[in-house]
């Protein structure tokens, strides 16, 4: 009965949460709405909004009048109300939005969410629910703001064998990156101003440390391989160690330096046929740190707050996406998307097509392969050279390329490798940091070669 | 019962065509229909194919016997038979595909189609036969290979009011003016090149006239502005009067030259009201032609045979999708992930949002304004530039720089100008024409000047 009565009125929306993204999003649908019913024949209307604190201002472009008649402070009436069709999650953090999304569903209602944590925590879960309710869990704005990843992996990408995705998912390191690589900025002035334009945090460590690209990675990971990837599944290193003389270093190269979410098949899995390789767990590694990034590559050239996804497919082959990963509006954008399609699949009865997730089999770090570039500060003294040079080959770690910068009194040693095991690429730092004349082993950073990219 | 039945048995597939795209979407769907099962539940087989000649060599990776047993020649049986459940059209050009499509919308079959030319001439009569039949004519293959742009315009940004479309459509094109913008090439040597590699047809006025791209900005005007445009409303101009020194002024000033398939909405559409904007027909521009990109603009950095998107929503501000536009398995790989959801549809009943189209208040070029740049050889003697100054400045067309470019006996001006109106550019360049110490008016390009782009 319901379902037949949502043909003859809009859509009512439950919207949680009023913050950046929800007044964006409740003013898109307020202005759009009937814009949106001429185009798809779908009418929406936010009904109601449950906020903390109603007499926090809100932006001006709302109508307070308008506004006021629909807040509530109580979220969980909101996902209970029988005159709300459908819910829009856009609390963030995980408690209470976990226990609110799992109420929505199930009371058999579709949920629209753009919470990363939630996603990046129990992902799983949250889509199991859904799948039992029989309605829609859809979640585009979680990861890259108004960039449609989640749709292009889970519809346009149905059915291809995913073998790569590399990300620029956090805006606010491709910023600071970006100014340390055009301005030659050091890492503290790029924070700062990254800082003043309201890019960065007072406390900046979930973008500099990879907390949020973690979080994004994990989601993303979960969607391309079918696997229950959470944040904490994710090796991180953020972008604190870089500065401006690796950059200067790896521009001579012909590289840039981005802090890039990595998600791939192990190589068996990616080269074999698609029995053997989907039969087991998808063996997957998940990971986040800076990398260089060769200056054709089409991820170098994303550039400022922008952020891109690129990735391999086994028959699509090499697709990128690029686009506002952050903001109220373009984020308002996304969630608007989803909530068109769970209408659409409200109305007729049908839900979004879910995948079976499965516990991956999370390759370590350790058995990785790949180029390092490391920079190491000596004292700089005759034999230095040969000390260090001999901790690489102890631990196979081949050289293929070395600089010496000089400083008064010590010297900074860079180094290129060839393609090593990273277990024997952290022996080699562990080993160098116990020599005397080793002063401090700087940044290290992968190295993205020809196998993975154009 | 059909729906029902559905769900205990693979969906039968009948593909008309068994060309490049069609034979690795055969093989796709062999290989890989397994793991879509375990992915999405949803089974796949291909029961019949229709070929003209079914003795012509096929790919050596499809299984000769397996192949044989499924081909006919009889198109029109394929798309009746009880037996098929789903048509995937693969022939290309307007007839029989056309009629062929007709006969399988009108007996209550979803239609997959990867066909430019049928979707430009007839895309608005198709989406209204397929809507009428209450099934899923998808088209993603018809535009831009794997990218999948039909599903991120009609899906992820059904909300969203776009501005402007830009793209790199046609890889031949692009890979010539990569081939001349990196090695310096001549167009002719470029042309030669990209014949050798297959790229360009032993004809290729298709590609560098910009007649494909124009049925591809057709189609992509179509989904974005909800917008009966045929490949003959969109104007046309190709790359053949591109030539090294073009190129080389264009670097000189920071841009690279691409061909740009461009749809927008008119600038009142644009940034009034969506009231406003959307009550009347959509009153839009929609050409391809090349065009000076700054060397800043993630257009520039797509190099060699990949395509690209650009575009700019209301809300979601710049998006960029990037990667194989053409080839076998890219374009199969976009047919299939349009085939696992027109299935996923019939099997629950339900079909794809459409949107409504109208015919659009197509802008003509005249109306037009842009900055321009122009190349003209003159007879090298005192008054010559005065006397072609002082067109330009007849015709209200103000000249930004000019640079001349000695040549023996003769020389060549290349012109910039501030923004003009296309009227007062044409009538320049036809005045231009008619001065006896102009030899030869070379080569127009349109730049794309900041208020498109980043």
């Amino acid at each position: 009965v319901a379902r037949q009565d949502a043909r003859d009125r809009p859509l009512r929306l439950g919207v949680l949460g009023c913050g950046n993204v929800g007044a964006k999003f409740v003013e898109l649908v307020d202005t759009e709405a009937e814009a949106i019913a001429r185009r798809t024949g779908i009418e929406l209307a936010v009904t109601r909004i449950a906020v903390r604190d109603p007499d926090k201002a809100r932006p001006s472009s709302l109508d307070p009048a308008s506004l006021s008649k629909r807040l509530t402070t109580d979220a969980a009436a909101v996902v209970t109300d029988p005159e709300v069709d459908l819910v829009v999650e856009l609390i963030g953090g995980i408690e209470p939005a976990e226990e609110l999304v799992l109420q929505a569903l199930g009371a058999g209602k579709p949920v629209v969410s753009g919470n990363k944590e939630l996603l990046a925590s129990s992902g799983g879960e949250l889509l199991a629910a859904a799948e039992a309710a029989g309605v829609d869990l859809l979640f585009e704005a979680s990861v890259a703001g108004a960039i449609p990843l989640v749709r292009l992996l889970t519809e346009s990408l149905a059915g291809e064998r995913i073998v790569r995705l590399m990300g620029i998912v956090n805006g606010t390191t491709n910023y600071m990156l970006t100014r340390m690589s055009e301005e030659g900025l050091s890492y503290e002035e790029a924070l700062a101003e990254a800082q003043a334009l309201g890019y960065a945090e007072a406390d900046p460590t979930a973008d500099v440390e990879g907390f949020d690209a973690a979080a994004k990675a994990a989601i993303l990971a979960g969607i391309a391989f079918d696997a229950d990837v959470v944040a904490s599944d994710v090796y991180r290193e953020g972008i604190t160690a870089i500065g401006p003389d690796d950059i200067a270093f790896a521009h001579r190269l012909g590289y840039e330096v981005k802090l890039l979410a990595v998600a791939e098949r192990s190589v068996d899995q990616a080269s074999e046929a698609s029995e053997t390789g989907r039969s087991g767990p998808p063996s997957v590694s998940v990971r986040v740190h800076p990398a260089m990034v060769p200056r054709d590559h089409p991820l170098a050239s994303v550039r400022g707050s922008f952020n891109a996804v690129f990735l391999d497919g086994a028959a699509a082959g090499e697709l990128m996406v690029y686009g506002r990963g952050a903001g109220g509006l373009p984020t308002a954008s996304a969630v608007l998307g989803d909530v068109i399609d769970a209408a659409h699949h409200l109305r007729e009865g049908s839900r979004s097509r879910s995948a079976r997730r499965r516990a991956p089999d999370l390759r370590p770090m350790a058995v990785l392969r790949a180029q390092y570039y490391l920079s190491v500060d000596v004292a700089d003294r005759p034999g230095v050279l040969a000390a260090v040079a001999s901790v690489f080959g102890e631990n196979d770690v081949s050289i293929r390329s070395m600089e010496q910068i000089g400083l008064a009194g010590e010297a900074r040693l860079v180094f290129l490798t060839h393609t090593a095991l990273e277990a024997d690429m952290q022996a080699t730092i562990a080993g160098l940091g116990r020599l005397e004349a080793v002063e401090r082993v700087g940044c290290m950073l992968r190295v993205l070669g020809p196998e993975a990219g154009p």
